[in-house]
C-alpha cells in the first residue's frame, strides 16, 4: 500500500503543510447527483445499494468523476452496526430509517452483543476494498461510523425523533442501561472501524449527529467519553502510515475544547461557529474540518464562491490543519453546478491565500 | 395598576434580590395537561382557541391552578403576526402550522405591510386584558412574539422546514428581499409587543426558535440585529414599572455575549450550555432564564428534582438574576406529576441555596 498521489487531505488532518486546502463534502455521493439516483434505482433500494459492494463502489466514485475532490468517503449507512446487532433496520419513504425492534427492555439490553465486523458486516469491508482498488491511490478513502450515542438514539427511539423521549428517560432514570448499550456499541464501532482500516480505509470519521441534543454534562458522559474510548482503541498506523481520526458532533460548537482533548486528530465543525473562532479556541492541538452552511449551496454559483472564500479567510492565511467541508451533509436539492463552483473556489482561493501568509 | 403580590419573576429579570428563584415553564399551558386538552376540544381547534380571549385566558390560568409558578404567559401562537399579514395560517394534523401563501415573490415582498395590532390582532390584546383581570395581580403576565427571523422562516418556507432551503436561498442570493421582510416584520412585532404592554403585559419575550440554524455572521445580520431594534423600541416603563424583555435564541449558546449586548434584560438559554458557564460568559450584564433539558421530565420525579437542583447549583449560591425554566417548551408527553416535583424542588432548593451564600 502506498501513499495516495494526492495526500493533501491526510496531511491536513495531521497538520502537515499542503499546497492547497483539501476539500470533500459530507454525503458527496448522494441524491443531488442524477447518476447516483440512477444507480440507486438499479439497486432497488437504499439498503440494497449499501449492501452491494460493486454498486457502493460505483456511487462512491461518482462525485470524484465530476469534481476535483481530495478524498472519497465509503458509501454506507450509519445504521449498519445496529442492523448487524439484529434490530431489523428498514426504510420508509419520507420517514427515514426505522428499527423493527427498538431497544427498550432490560432483558434485550442485557443480551446485546457487539457484532463481529467480519461476520455480519463483511459487505462493508468488501466495499472498502473494492473502492480502494478502484481509486488506485489517487485520493485517500475515508471510513466512518455513527457515534455510539447517535446509534443508541436510533436504537432506543426506533427511528429519528424530535424529542428523544425514550432515550432521555433511560439516560436520566436508568443510566446503567444506557451505559450498557453505549459500551457494547462502542466496542462494536471500534471493531468496525478497525476492520475498515484493515480493509483499506486511510482515515476514519465518527458522525455524532445527535450528541448536540444533550446537556453539556450528559454530552461528556454519554457521547464524548465513548468516542474518546473508540479513538483510543483505533489502529493508529497501517503499513507505516498514520490513520487520522475525525470526530464530528453536530451542534457541538460549545464543547470544542473537550472534543479537542478526546485524542482525535481533527474536529468536524458545523456552520454555527466561525471557523476562525473555532481555531482560536482549540489552538494548534487538532485539525479542523468544515464549515460552510449547506444552505449556501441553494444560492447562485458566484455567491457560493464568495461564501466559500469567507470560510478560508476566516481561518486565515495559515491554512495548516484545515480541511474544507460543509457543516452538514449536502442537501438533495443542491444544484450540481453549485458544487463545481464551490470546489473551484476552494481550490483557487486555497492556493492564493497561502501566498499572503507572512 | 399595581405591582403583583409575587413579583419575584420581574425582580429577577431586573437583577434585583428575591427570596427564592422564580420558575415558569415555556409552553406551560399545553397538551401535557388534561384540562388543556379538554378546553382545546371545546374550542374546536388550536387556532380557534388562540382567537377566543375567554378560552385563551382559561388555558393560561390552568398551570397556575395546579402549580406554584411565578409567572403566567399569554396563551397564543407565534404565527399570529404573519397571519395578520394575510398569509393564510392553517394547521394540519401532525404537520404543524402552514401558510396558504408562502412569501417568495418579489412583488409580494414589496407589498408586505405591518399589520396594526389594534385592527388585526385585537383578539390577542383582549386576551391579555382578560388574563390580567383574572390574575388579579397575583403573578406577572408575560407577553411574547416570535422573532422576525423565526417568523420569516415560516413565512418564506410556508411551514416548518428541515433545510430552510427557500429562506437560505433568499438570504444568500437576495439579502435585500429578506431584509425587507425582516424590517416590516420587526416593525409589526414592535407594535404588537407594545400593544400587549399597553393591554397589561408586564414583561415580554422574543422567541427565536430558528436563529440557531444560521451561521454566526448571518445570525448577527438577519436575526439578532432585528431583535435588537425591537428591544430598543419597546415601551420601557408602564405606570412607573419597568417592563423587562427576554431574548431566547434556541441553539444560541455560542453567541451569548452578542445577545447580552442587544439591550435585552434577560437571555433565555437552552440546555446545551451549563448555566454556570453562561453566567461566567455574560457576567452581571443580564439576567438568565433556563435551562433544564425538557427531556429530564420524562424521568421519575426524584430524578427531576435532582436535575433541577443541579441547574440551581451550577449557577451558584448567588441566584441573583436567575429565572428557572426549561431550555425549550415542555413536551406533550410530560407526566403532570413530574412538573409538580420540578416546581417543588426549585421552590425549596432556591430558598435553601441562598442560605449558603457568603
Amino acid at each position: 500500500m502506498t501513499r495516495p498521489t494526492n495526500d493533501s487531505f491526510l496531511r491536513a488532518l495531521l497538520r502537515q503543510p499542503t499546497d492547497h486546502t483539501p476539500i470533500w463534502l459530507m454525503r458527496q455521493a448522494g441524491r443531488y447527483l442524477p447518476e447516483y439516483c440512477e444507480t440507486r434505482r438499479r439497486a432497488g433500494s437504499f439498503l440494497q445499494l449499501c449492501k452491494n459492494p460493486a454498486l457502493a463502489c460505483e456511487v462512491t466514485l461518482q462525485p470524484l468523476a465530476r469534481y476535483d475532490l481530495d478524498a472519497a468517503i465509503l458509501f454506507s449507512d450509519i445504521l449498519t452496526v445496529p442492523d448487524a446487532m439484529g434490530l431489523g433496520l428498514y426504510f420508509t419513504e419520507g420517514e427515514g430509517p426505522r428499527f423493527e425492534r427498538p431497544l427498550r427492555e432490560e432483558w434485550a439490553i442485557r443480551g446485546l452483543t457487539a457484532p463481529g465486523p467480519w461476520d455480519h458486516l463483511r459487505y462493508v469491508m468488501d466495499a472498502v476494498a473494492e473502492i480502494r482498488r478502484a481509486l488506485n491511490n489517487s485520493v485517500p478513502l475515508i471510513g466512518f461510523s455513527g457515534s455510539p450515542y447517535t446509534l443508541a438514539c436510533y436504537m432506543v427511539e426506533g427511528g429519528a425523533s424530535n424529542d428523544y423521549r425514550h432515550i432521555k428517560r433511560m439516560l436520566y432514570d436508568r443510566p446503567d442501561l444506557l451505559h450498557r448499550i453505549l459500551s457494547v456499541t462502542a466496542d462494536a464501532v471500534t471493531a468496525y472501524l478497525n476492520a475498515q482500516i484493515d480493509s483499506g480505509a486511510q482515515a476514519v470519521m465518527l458522525f455524532d449527529s445527535w450528541g448536540g441534543s444533550l446537556s453539556a454534562a450528559a454530552y461528556r458522559e454519554f457521547s464524548l467519553s465513548y468516542m474518546q474510548r473508540i479513538v483510543a482503541n483505533l489502529t493508529r498506523e497501517k503499513n507505516g502510515e498514520r490513520i487520522p481520526s475525525i470526530v464530528f458532533t453536530k451542534g457541538g460548537g460549545l464543547w470544542l475544547e473537550s472534543i479537542a482533548d478526546s485524542g482525535c486528530d481533527a474536529i468536524g465543525v458545523d456552520w454555527t461557529i466561525d471557523i476562525g473562532e473555532a481555531r482560536r479556541r482549540v489552538g494548534q492541538r487538532v485539525a479542523l474540518q468544515g464549515n460552510l452552511d449547506p444552505g449556501v449551496l441553494f444560492a447562485s454559483p458566484d455567491i457560493v464562491a464568495t461564501e466559500a472564500r469567507k470560510v478560508l479567510d476566516s481561518h486565515g492565511a495559515d491554512q495548516t490543519g484545515l480541511v474544507f467541508n460543509l457543516g452538514h451533509g449536502i442537501s438533495q436539492f443542491t444544484p450540481p453546478e453549485n458544487v463545481r463552483a464551490l470546489v473551484d473556489a476552494v481550490r483557487e482561493h486555497g492556493r492564493a491565500i497561502r501566498k499572503t501568509a507572512p
